[in-house]
Parts: structure tokens; C-alpha cells; sequence
């Protein structure tokens, strides 16, 4: 078995549907962007048929992206399934995310039906989409309260039918670590055709175990984990990237590798947390305020003899900037560039070459510049850009 | 073995540490008080060698709570033992934590000093303590990372020189759910006195994984959870209170109890977060804004059809309240407190009855009573409050 772990983003689906976490196509453009330069396997780009907006924006971002794969979700109906291939059409590399319950809780009070049904319709799904994408993952709703031999039947059924991917979702977020390993692990050893598909976990955080289910998922055998950037997500949100990125880094012993460019994870946090104005709380593993901050008396003392005394990640593995740099009329485009990224602000070469003049104005000004001058300076870079946009079109 | 797992509430101590964070004496007692009536069975309620503060809140504490063992923390120093005991003088019932590092890493960098002499010293601390305090708890700083027959004789010779409670703290964060499980397994099973203590976790969430290395610690036989409310702490901050006690009461199947009365998390996680000016983010599991919040069509129409499809623990369980209950004129005294305390403001049946002639003139000018008018009506009692005190003392 490879030792490749991916990433698939949902930050732009399951992310997003939450409350007051709306993206306009641009900033869903902007964040696929980002998942781009941080190098994530699949970028999860809607739910197409939910909304014209969500539509159009798997479009866009089909258009904007070109190294990972751009998946659409549906549920298992042709009309699901025909609007995400439309959706997907200008994709490079495409996937269609279909799925039905699987457990007996969602089979009798959501579809109202028999588990003979949701497997014909599984499968018919699976077989219907594949007339046209190559590449389909197929989820099996709540298995993580689903009857084992069941989930397993299943399973076997949609890999034959041509699933490339299955997703095991602990969707009420109620598994045990030990449990949802032992879910995977029997999937392995009980479905004959389990290696012609990748499994992939998607873990949410209703009792705080998303990480380590997930984990606990690649342990025994997934190789593909769904998460989002600051665990955003519903209810309690789902597993976060960093997280499970970031476990893996630490913990060679696993020998579980994936692409993740970490020095990407605390800017593309900063971006999303800004965009969909989702705070994180200071103590967030990874990319809190405070995740990496020092402050009892023996903990600095340690952590002044000896960093790795009460310090198991180097904050530069995850592009946390050291908050002694000072921004003066003395600091370089590079160091300017570092801090408008720290706050979520992605800029190109040329932004900076546009904005440079205007910050060392400032800084000749103000002397030293703090973050809330980095937001105007960032505004004004952004009202230059409409400024072109409409003469362009004009 | 017994199934009850000892909640030991470090909000006041490790919690407290953390910068902007810090409360005066008269919240801290608030808080006390608060994690009294939610049940926790120990309160560390401070370092009192750190600050004149620190030990002043402890005397303070002591007096005015009853039910919880009061904690204090001490390094293995004469100095700082002799200020607990101080400390402690009026608790009905006290504990002072004292210990020293176990891991190499610690040994070496931080103390720059052998094996035998952190045994020693650790051992002496102790016997120290024990003339003075019956309870004592020992911890083993960095166990999560020290050798493990090391950290069983350490844990072997504290016990056998008095120590009621060990405490085997990931202090890095660092450790995975199986590896810290078979860590706390070991020690059962290879420290000959160990049934004469009881073991106690105490993990960070530097990777996300406090939770899951807590829950991994008392099924491998920890009878002491270690936590803080919100999960607040240096740096990503520790153990979630409400994550594992909910947990707990979820799966039956790990037959482990608990004292915690849980309606009263909601309204202890708030006055946590509004004292401490700590926010949660609303993706937090259990007592986050959305962690009850079902926002996606698929999940609405689910929920609406069972709410067991997509919801595991019911939010009146943890107290947070329907968000249908509106505050108008016609809403009881009942309602009114629920609110409040739902915003983290405590108050008396007493304090009701001052309010509430207030609150009815509001809102019969206002209609609908939102929370900002909650806060203005508890500012109102507070004045009041503080000008009674002032009355009583002159």
C-alpha cells in the first residue's frame, strides 16, 4: 500500500454551507487559489445543484485551478448527477462525490426505505456517473452508525459499479478513535475489491475526535482524509487540515506522507478565516493566537534553554512569522509580503511592486506599521484592481 | 477498579496563565463557585508561589467553596510547598500538586541535571508535602515524552513515599491516542504499588488530540481527567472539559462516570469566555455557537424528519438553550434567568427578584428583550451590587 495520504479540501462545500460563511464566486476563486499554492490533492468545490451561484462557481474555479482535481457533490439523482458534470466541464483533472445512508437510522426516517433500495440506488448512481467522469468517490452517509457487513456489501457493490474512491463519513461526529479504526480496518480485510478504490474518512468534531478519527482512519488503511482549513464546518465542523497535516509531519513513525506545503497553512487560515469571518479562537492547535505563544514563568524559562523543551512544531513549518520582524521604512518587499499574507492579504510579485511606494510613504509617516495599516494599504491595492477591472471592460 | 473518573478542573490555574487571561480575585471566586455547581471533583486553583494574587485567590477560594478539593501547584521546592500548605489553610478539603520533569529532555535542557537527582528531589518533595497535606498529587513533567521504565520507577517511588495522585501530563501535546493509552497501560501494569494512587491525564492540544489522549488515557486505566473549560491553556490550550465529559455520558460502553451536572456547561463555558475575554469559536465542539446549528438543506430536512439523524447529544443536556424561547414582557422570571445565565451571567433567585421589576419596564418599551439589553440589566444589578458593599463597609 502507498504511503500517500490526500487531501481533499471541503472547505469551499462543507465549509461553506455554514451560516453567515457565504463566499461570492470571487472569493471562492480566491480561496481555490490559495488550496492550490498549498497543495492539496481535491478541491471540493460545491454542491452544484443546490444553488445557481454554487454552479457557477465550480465553473470558475474549474477555470482558475489546474493542478488539483475538482470534485462536485451530489446526492444519487440524475438530476444531481447532470448538473455536476456540466459543472465540471472546463475541469482539468475532474471527480464526481455521489453517495446515499447507510445506516439503518438514516435508511428508515430520512429515505424512508429499505437497505435493498439505497444499494440499487448507490450503485445506479455510481454506474450513471461514470458514463461521464473517470474518477467517482462514493459516499455512504452515517456509516459510522452503520451495520458493518452492510456498509461492507455496500462498499463492494459501488467499487464494482466504478467507484475509484469510497468515503467512510462519521457524519453525526460520534465515533471513538478505536472504533472508527476498527470500521476501516474491517473494510480492508472484508471487501475483496478494496484495493481497486482509495477509502477516505470524513471525520466531524460533535465530541472533539475529527482529528484523531481521522487519523485513526489512515492508520488502518484510508488513504485519503476530507478536511477543511480551520475545521470550519457544520455544527462543530469537520476535520482540520492542519491538524492531520501536521500530525503526520511530526509523527515519522506513521510513514504517511502527503503534499501539504506547510509554510501555506497559516496564511491560507488567515485567508479563510477573513474571507468567511469565521474567528478562530486563540487556543486552535496550529494556527491560533496563541498556539504558539509562551507565557508561564516555567514554560519560558524551558523554552528559552531548549525550544523543543515545550515545543514540538517550529511555528516556520507552518508560516507563522516570527512577531519580532518590525515593519519600518526600512523592511524589503519580501518582508512586507510575509506579514500581508500573515493576515490573509495574498498578494502577487506585482501587487507588491504596486503597493511598495505607497508603504514606504506610510512608514516615513507612522514609523513603525502595524497590521491595521497593512489592511488599508491592502484596500487600496484592492479599489486600484476594480478601478482596472472596470476600465478593461469598459 | 471503580468507573468514576475524577473531573479535575485546571481553568483557575492553567487555564488562568494564559495572556489577557488573568482575573482579580472577586472573578476567580465567580468561577469557583460556578465549577462547584457544575461538579467538578478538584479545583486547581492556582500557583501560589507565582504571585501575592495567586496565593491571596486561593485563601479567597478556600473560604468560599465547600464541595471540590482545592489544588494548589508547587515545583518540588521547600519554598513553594511551604507557601501551599499557607495557601490551603481553610479548605475543607485540599491537595497540593507538586512535582518535577521525568523526560530527558526536560532533565537535561531545563534542570541540566541527572536521573537520580529529579528522582530525589522528587521523591523528597513528596515526603515534604505529605507532613503537612494528606493529599498529595505528583506529576511527572513531559512523561509523554520520557523513557517509560524511567517514569515507572519515578511513579513507583512517589507513590510508595505518599503520593495519592500521579499525574502523567503530555506537556508538548505531542502524543498519539494509542501510543499515550499504552503509556498509562504500562504503568498499571508495571508499577507494583500503582492501585495505591489513583492515575490522572493531563494532555495539550498542540495537534488537536487532547481529547482523544484523555479518553485513551482512563480506558487504559487513568482515573483523573485533568481539563479546563472551553479547553483554554497555554499555547492550544488543554483538555475540553465539556469534550470529554460528553464523551463520557454518549458512550455508555465505556461504563466510565462522572459527578459533572451537564446543563451547567453551557453557562460555565460562557462566564469562562466573558471573564476571561477568551472567545469560542463557533465551530467548538459541544459549547461553540454552531455546535447545535443545522444549516444545510440535506441536514435540515434530515433533523426536521428525526433528530437523531444528524444529532448525537441533545443541547439540552449541556444547557444551551432553545434559541425559539423570545424574551418579551410575558416571559417569566424562569426564562429570564436561563438567559442570563446563558450569556455567563450567574445569578441568585434573589438577584431575579431585584431585576426583574427592570426588566419588565424594558420590555414593554422594547417589545423583544435581545441579549445587549440582558447585558445593560446586569451591569444595572452590579452597580447596585458594588453600592451595597460600599453602604455595608462605611
Amino acid at each position: 500500500m502507498s504511503d500517500k495520504v490526500h487531501i481533499f479540501d471541503t472547505t469551499l462545500r462543507d465549509g461553506e454551507q455554514v451560516p453567515g460563511c457565504q463566499l461570492n464566486t470571487k472569493e471562492k476563486i480566491e480561496v481555490a487559489k490559495a488550496l492550490e499554492e498549498l497543495g492539496v490533492d481535491i478541491i471540493e468545490a460545491g454542491f452544484p445543484i443546490s444553488s445557481p451561484g454554487d454552479f457557477t462557481s465550480i465553473i470558475e474555479i474549474s477555470k482558475a485551478v489546474s493542478e488539483p482535481v475538482i470534485c462536485a457533490l451530489t446526492r444519487a439523482k440524475k438530476e444531481d448527477i447532470d448538473c455536476a458534470v456540466e459543472s465540471l466541464k472546463h475541469a482539468k483533472r475532474k471527480r464526481i462525490h455521489t453517495g446515499i445512508g447507510a445506516s439503518d437510522m438514516h435508511i428508515q426516517y430520512k429515505f424512508n426505505t429499505s437497505r435493498e433500495d439505497v444499494l440499487e440506488r448507490g450503485v445506479w448512481a455510481v454506474k450513471y456517473a461514470k458514463q461521464f467522469v473517470e474518477d467517482i468517490e462514493f459516499y455512504a452517509e452515517d456509516a459510522g452508525r452503520a451495520d458493518l457487513p452492510f456498509l461492507a456489501q455496500m462498499i463492494e457493490e459501488v467499487i464494482a459499479a466504478g467507484a475509484t474512491v469510497v468515503n467512510i463519513p462519521d457524519t453525526t461526529g460520534y465515533c471513538l478513535p478505536w472504533d472508527y479504526g476498527a470500521k476501516i480496518k474491517y473494510l480492508k480485510e472484508n471487501v475483496k475489491n478494496i484495493d481497486k478504490a482509495i477509502i477516505s474518512v470524513h471525520c466531524h468534531n460533535d465530541l472533539g475526535l475529527a482529528t484523531a478519527n481521522s487519523i485513526a482512519g489512515v492508520i488502518n488503511g484510508a488513504r485519503q482524509i476530507e478536511c477543511t482549513i480551520n475545521g470550519i464546518g457544520e455544527r462543530a465542523g469537520n476535520t482540520s487540515l492542519e491538524e492531520v497535516v501536521m500530525i503526520m509531519k511530526s509523527h515519522k513513525e506513521l510513514e504517511l506522507l502527503n503534499r501539504i506545503n506547510t509554510p501555506r497553512i497559516y496564511p491560507t487560515s488567515r485567508l479563510v478565516s477573513r474571507l468567511m469571518r469565521m474567528r478562530v479562537q486563540p487556543n486552535k492547535a496550529i494556527v491560533g493566537d496563541n498556539a504558539f505563544a509562551h507565557s508561564s514563568g516555567i514554560h519560558q524559562d524551558g523554552f528559552l534553554k531548549h525550544r523543543e523543551t515545550y515545543e514540538v512544531i517550529d511555528p516556520h513549518d507552518v508560516g507563522v512569522a516570527d512577531s519580532s520582524i518590525v515593519l519600518t521604512a526600512r523592511s524589503g518587499r519580501a518582508a512586507l509580503k510575509h506579514r500581508l499574507e500573515n493576515l490573509g492579504y495574498f498578494v502577487s510579485k506585482e501587487d507588491i511592486d504596486e503597493i511598495y511606494p505607497d508603504y514606504l510613504i506610510m512608514a516615513d509617516e507612522l514609523k513603525v506599521i502595524q497590521d491595521e495599516h497593512l489592511t488599508v494599504l491592502f484596500q487600496k491595492l484592492e479599489t486600484k484592481r476594480e478601478q482596472a477591472t472596470v476600465k478593461t471592460n469598459s
